[in-house]
Formats: structure tokens, sequence, C-alpha cells
């Protein structure tokens, strides 16, 4: 199943980074059939007996761990049947195809279409899985990214944040129009953005031997841990989004590469969760890309490839890298505003699968709840409102909260780093990004799924989910 | 397995164009799990009943015909072993990965460890095959991609060829030598060489929006009817070869593009078989690309592309397409010498799968043969010599005598033509190529696979497998 996953994981690459738009159809005809192949594999008779045979075994620590890892992916997979699987895979990549002419377009009309489908299909698949594992509708399609998670212990976390970061956006805000930033000024050509973007990624330690860059209109790390595939977006009036885009898709990538590649194939060499994925793209994109001392090692490289401008001086490089400013889109978004984003899709997404709203209250809500968290007016934008993403489309419900779940565990580990290591500022300003990615690479990315995630992230900083550990980095940050 | 095999098209596109050396191995491991899969899908064991059964139906042309072919499959799949298709899949991987760098190492040694291997995992499937079908060892590999066809038929075919041949060649030599050919004077940047490709292929028909032109070691036509994914390679000192490479994959590329779309699925809809596989590659890079009616046809593109040159003044672009000399590299010859090169593939891959040599033997029978027949010393030259094609190596052992024949179809398929048009000529010079694509779409393209290679020869040249026409269209062309 590894070995067949891994073409599904280069044809969906492919879909999103070469297909010529006449190869959709048989494309989606191809994966959905390889979706059906595997979840017979997953669902094959003869598994339960084994997998209960070896649960009387004696097994050490990292076989129990397979084990567990093997019956949570059994029982899930055997609560779905194999037509909802093909029609899920079909339905996902015809709304995900044409979302990328649509959304230009504003086509929210036909986006809704499609998406009405996939959300039909999402809803039977969370009441399939929720009567098996006894969780809430949402929840059983959270469990799919972040296995344990619930939304009571989201709605607590997030519920904290939604009462103190408006407060903390302003008061930045306020701080920050003191300042003069200059704004670099372009165009930057599309190849200078491309070798930018691959020195960055050498910069932070990425194999290209083992991986590539190229373009998408959604940027992903896909492939698999042997071969990465990164993609970014270019614009030429700006470099800063594909330069960001590209330190956050290589935290993805180095967790993927430096999975424990001796067990490659087994289940716990799997990355442990998507929100621990993303404390990973976050440790790269906002607590090492907007490090000051980060902004230094930058500095040559944009010399190099964009060129010189006082706007790449240490300082004015550092001030537009933790620009704080409320926007449309996510993943444009610094770090303060960017759980507003998260916050707005977790609560409609979660009202969306519990059949509390449909899919044509989408725009309406998001218009309220962006004017209401960010200030934002985004009625009639569709491209840069509710259809900037593809993650519902792709039918990716309960993925969002992970994003500012792995912006909370960004912030422990580099909390645990400093306790390890008290001169880390010093050692990132002087270039020795090993500091950090050796303290990831012991504490995370060679554990693959060993532990489930409460344990991983105690042994990895000494104590569960702490979500202070986000709001003191930001106030230091920021506020200080 | 229609849909599966798309997965395995394009990771095995992607596997040439696109993966970086560490991925090898893990894409290796994940083709042969789906080599294993298709075969076991191939053998299952209701299949014999199901085709029996369905021999008894009455069944209409097209369902008649779709029962053959499956019939053919499932006995040459039925031959063999799920651990040697596994096994070959692996071998095949590994040694033209590894052939990409150790052809310009001129690594014969490395390379020779690995065909070994092919070799004789594909002796043991002739061995099998042939048991099945009573064929002559090599016959039983060469009648996977041109069934019906046998080695006392290309000995036939291929004697008489190598009869005048090389007076041909000598003829055609000494006329030339007192022509005055000014050659283009680069270097010829790469993105020019690409935007000179697309537009030729753009000029020849090919649909953009259901495929692409990127790059690899070994130039090939991929990918699936829907999504035809071309490769080319560009050298900087010379235009020609991609340029010309790039029509021939075309050729391949339009057969591809225009088989019966409504019964893709059905094996009715594959292309008939290699040699007529080649014949469309041929008709295009040879019968028209090097047509004196297309150099005037090329030139706007040359001078947009390339800029202007005395060079690409029609009649003495018309004379750099057909310049006739022997040389090292089978993809780079002309239409005249090429036949020598397949001669002597032939000769060497039919004696290795009978038994008669072995791996070893290979350098040396290569230095003679091309002695021999061209006059040309490639002693220690491995490039250049017994490593310039990947075939044996990717274990398409008895692939080679395909592309000859194809030469020789091609040439049947415009004498057609000329019948049915006697205007072609001029017709082509035009620009109106529509005269060409529209024949062979008729008789060839659309055709698929509802009639076995003889019928379909004749039902579009009214007789089968006639080599005069080549030898005729070479006089013609070369003489006249
Ligand atoms: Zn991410
Ligand atoms: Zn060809």
């Amino acid at each position: 199943m590894h070995r067949l996953a891994h073409l599904q994981s280069i044809a969906g690459w492919d879909q999103a980074a070469n297909m010529p738009a006449k190869g959709n159809e048989a494309r989606a005809l191809a994966m959905a059939e390889m979706d059906g192949v595997l979840h017979q594999m997953r669902t094959d008779a003869s598994l339960q007996a084994l997998l209960a045979a070896a649960e009387q075994e004696s097994l050490d620590d990292d076989a129990r761990a397979n084990l567990r890892e093997m019956k949570r992916e059994w029982r899930a997979s055997n609560a779905l049947p194999q037509a909802l699987v093909e029609a899920k895979s079909l339905a996902i990549s015809r709304c995900e195809h044409a979302w990328r002419t649509q959304r230009p377009a504003q086509d929210w009309a036909g986006y809704a279409a499609n998406l009405r489908e996939v959300v039909k299909l999402q809803r039977e698949e969370a009441r399939l899985l929720a009567a098996d594992n006894g969780l809430s509708l949402y929840d059983a399609l959270m469990d799919r990214y972040e296995p344990g998670m619930t939304s009571a212990e989201v709605d607590r976390v997030f519920g904290d944040l939604r009462q103190w970061l408006p407060g903390l956006i302003q008061q930045v805000q306020a701080r920050q129009a003191q300042q003069t930033t200059l704004q670099p000024v372009g165009p930057f050509p599309k190849a200078a953005q491309r070798a930018l973007g691959h020195d960055v990624m050498s910069l932070l330690g990425f194999d290209f031997e083992a991986g590539r860059l190229d373009e998408s209109a959604h940027p992903f790390c896909g492939g698999v841990p042997e071969d990465v595939r990164l993609t970014t977006r270019y614009r030429e009036d700006s470099f800063m989004q594909s330069m960001t885009g590209t330190i956050h898709e290589t935290g993805h990538a180095r967790y993927e590469q430096n999975l424990p590649r001796e067990l490659l194939g087994q289940p716990i060499a799997h990355s442990r969760s998507m929100g621990l994925h993303e404390s990973q793209s976050l440790s790269f994109e906002m607590q090492l890309g907007c490090h000051p001392g980060f902004a230094k090692l930058l500095l040559p490289l944009l010399n190099k490839h964009i060129g010189e401008s006082p706007a790449f001086e240490v300082e004015n490089l550092t001030r537009l890298l933790t620009r704080v400013a409320p926007g449309y889109i996510r993943v444009d978004a610094d770090e303060v505003t960017y759980p507003a984003h998260v916050i707005l899709r977790y609560e409609i997404e979660r009202a969306l699968i519990e059949g509390e709203i449909e899919v044509d209250d989408i725009p309406a809500l998001w218009d309220t709840k962006m004017m209401e968290l960010l200030g934002i007016d985004t009625r009639g934008n569709f491209k840069d409102g509710c259809m900037q993403d593809v993650h519902w489309g792709a039918g990716l419900f309960g993925y969002f909260p992970c994003y500012t779940l792995g912006a909370m565990y960004a912030a422990q580990w580099f909390a645990s780093m400093r306790r390890d290591m008290p001169d880390l500022d010093q050692r990132i300003a002087s270039g020795d990004l090993n500091a950090v990615f050796d303290w990831l690479k012991a504490n995370i990315w060679s554990q693959g799924s060993r532990f489930e995630t409460p344990e991983l992230v105690r042994r990895a900083s000494g104590e569960t989910l702490n979500p202070a550990y986000f709001r003191a980095h930001l106030e230091s940050r920021y506020l200080a």
C-alpha cells in the first residue's frame, strides 16, 4: 500500500503542477480507481483476524506502535463503503480542477455546485465515521488529520485566542504605524524569484537530490518522503509571498525528507499529524523566517537574485517580514492575523458539517466574520474571499484548525529550544541554523508516528499543548 | 486496468522527465508493485471461463475485435509468473536510471552488470512466451510490439534492404558531395529551441490542452491518450536534433491524441502496434519533415525563434534536412542511413535473446557491424556506440525492427495518399497539412486496434506491407 500510494502522490502532484486541462477527467477516474484499490486492501476480510492475533503477540515498542496505527487506519477505512471512497475521490478531483479557473473568474455559482457534491459526500463520511467511533460529526473528520483532537479542545484554545487576538492586532498595528517601512519595488521576474526560492531552500537544508520546486495554482508540499515535491506560485509585482510560501513548504518538506528512513513503508514512519506538520512549516515560515537574525541570512540571497535595495537592509527587511496588516488572503497573512483566518474557517466548516448551514450560506458568513475578526469587507469578492482556498473543494474538512495548532506547537518548540540553548537567537543570526534543524530532527522528524501526539509533544517540550507559548511569542516579537 | 495503467504511465514519464536521483529506488519499487497488481488482474482465475463464454456469444465487429485483443493479452500475461513481472520491472527501472549517468561516464562495465540482469529476465520471459505460443524465442518478444510479425519476415525484408542500402548511401553521398550546404551557426539557447519546438508542434496539430513538451535524457512520447507527454533534449550547439526529434514524437503524439476517444478503456482503442506507431512518427519526421514543401513552412518559425540566416533559405534548409551522412547516433540519423542502425541492433538483439551471444560480446559486435554497414569506427566509444540507446536496458528486446517497418509503412501511406491526392506535394508546400493529417486520422489513428495489422494496412493502402515503396521513396527523394 505504501508503494501504490507513492504513484497516487506523484499523480496528484502532477495533476496540480503539470497536467493540461483536458487530462483531468481521465486523471480523476484513474485516481478514484486507485483510491478504490487501496480501500479494498485496507478493508480486506482477512485483516480483522490478523490484527486481533497481532494484538496477542509479544511486541516491541515500535511494533506495538505500528499495530496501533494500523488499527486506527483499519477502523477508519472499514467504516466507509468503497463506493463512497471512489465517489469522493472523483468529486474532489473535479471540484479542485474546476476551481482553478472558477476562482479567477469569480464563478461562485459554478464552484458552489461542485462544492455541494463534495459537502454531501463529506457529511456522509462524517456520519459513518462518527457512528463507528462515537465522535461528533465534525470531530470524526478532524480526527483524520489530527488524531485525538476534539472540537471541545479546539473551542477552548480558539475561544481564548478570540478574546485577546483582536486587541493584540490593534496594539501591534498602532505600534507599527509609527514606523517607516520601505517597500521593495518590482517587477520581479519569475526566473529571479525561482532562483531565489532554490537558494532559500538550500539555506534551509532542503535536499534537491530528493525533491523539486515547481509551480501550482495553490502551493503545497506533495510527493513522497524519498522525493518531495514542493510547489509555489509567482506574482511579478511581489516576491515576498512566493518566498515566504516556499519557506513554509520547505518546513513540511524537511519533515518528510527526515522521517525515519529505515522504517519507510511502516505506519510509524509517517508524519504524526497535520497539526504537527504545520508546526514544522510554521517553525520555518514564522519562528525562523520572520526572525530578525534570519533577515541577515536572506540579505545576500536577495542581493544576488533580486538586486540591491535599501528595502533589503536588515532592519527594514525584518520590518517587512513582521508587518502586521489584516488582509484578504490566508496564505499571505502575517503570523498575528493568521489565526483569525483559521478561526473563521473553523467556525464555518464545523457548522457546515454539523448541518447547521449550507454551502449557499458561506459567502454571507464569510463576509460577516471577516468584518468581525479583521475589519475587512469581502462582499462580492469571491476570488479573495471564500474561493481563495481549495481545502473544502478538496474535501479537507477538519484540516484548518491544524494551522493554528501548528503555530502554537511551533512556539512551544522554540521556547523549549531556548531553554536548551539560551544563545539560540545569536546562533540563528550567525547562520548556525543546524541548531534549529538538529533539535527538530531529534524531537519531531525522526520520531515519525512512534508516539501519539500528546506523548510526542511532552517528550519534545516537557508538557502537552500549551497555547501560552504562542501568546508569549507574539507579545515578545511584536510588542517588546 | 486502463485507469491504473494511467497512473503507471504518468509515473513513468515523471521518472524520466522530473524525478531527482534519490527518488529512483522508491519509484522503481512502486512501479514494480503496480506491474504486479496489473498482472494479478490479467491473470485472475475467473478470466479464462469469462473469455470462453464471451467467445460463444453473438458479438458485433467491435466486440469481437475487443475479445480478440483481450485473449491476446490474457494469453501473454498468463504465460508469465508474477515474480518475473515484478523482478523485470525492478531490474528495468534500476538499469534505465543508472544508464542516465553511466552513458556520459562511458561506464560500460557498470551498465553491462545491470544489463545482464535484464537480459537474463528477458530470456526467461522469451522462454515462457515461446513455450506458450510456439514462436521462436526472439519472435515471442517481438510479438509484444508487432503482433503477428516474425523474424522470418523481418529477415526477408531486411535481407533485401541490406543488399541495396549500402550502394544507395554511397550514391547519395557522391551526389551530395557536389552540393554546397550552409550550416546554421550557434549557440542556440535552450529557451529559443523550446519555443521553436512548441510552434512546430502547433503547426503539426498537437493539442496542448491535452499534452505537454518536456525534457528527458532519451526523448520519448509517454503519458496517456488524454494527456500526451512528449520529451526532447537540447544541445546548445545545434537545434536540428531537437527539432526533428520533436517532429518525430509529435507523430506518435497525434496518433495517441486521435485514437477513438469514445472507446478509450477498451482494447480496440489502443494503437495497433509499435511498427504502426513508428509509421506515424516517421510520417511526420521523414515523409513530411524532410519534404521540400515543409521547409517552406519551417522558415518563418526558424526566423521567429532562432533568427535570420542564409542557412534557413528554403533550398539550403531542405538540403540540411535531407543531408545523408553515416553517423554514430541512431536518433539523429537521416532516413537513408537509419535502417542500417536498425539492422545492426536487430542482428545483435536477436542473437542475444536466442542465446548465441552474451552481453559482453555486444561492444565488439557493435564495432564490427558499424564498420560493415556504415564504415564508422566506434571502438572504445560506448557513449555514442552501444550505450546510446536505453531500449535494451529498458527490456524492449524485439522493438528495434519496428522503426524500419514503420519507415516502410510510412512510405506506403504517402504513396497511397498520392494516389488519392495527386496534388499532395503542392498541398504540403502551401501549408495544407490537413491533407496529410485527415488521411492518417481516417485510415490509421481512428482505427485503433479494430483490425489486425495486415488488414489495417490493406484497408489503408490497398495491399499489405510492401517494402518497394520505401526504396522508391528514397530513390525519388535522394537520386531523382
Ligand atoms: Zn502548510
Ligand atoms: Zn518513435
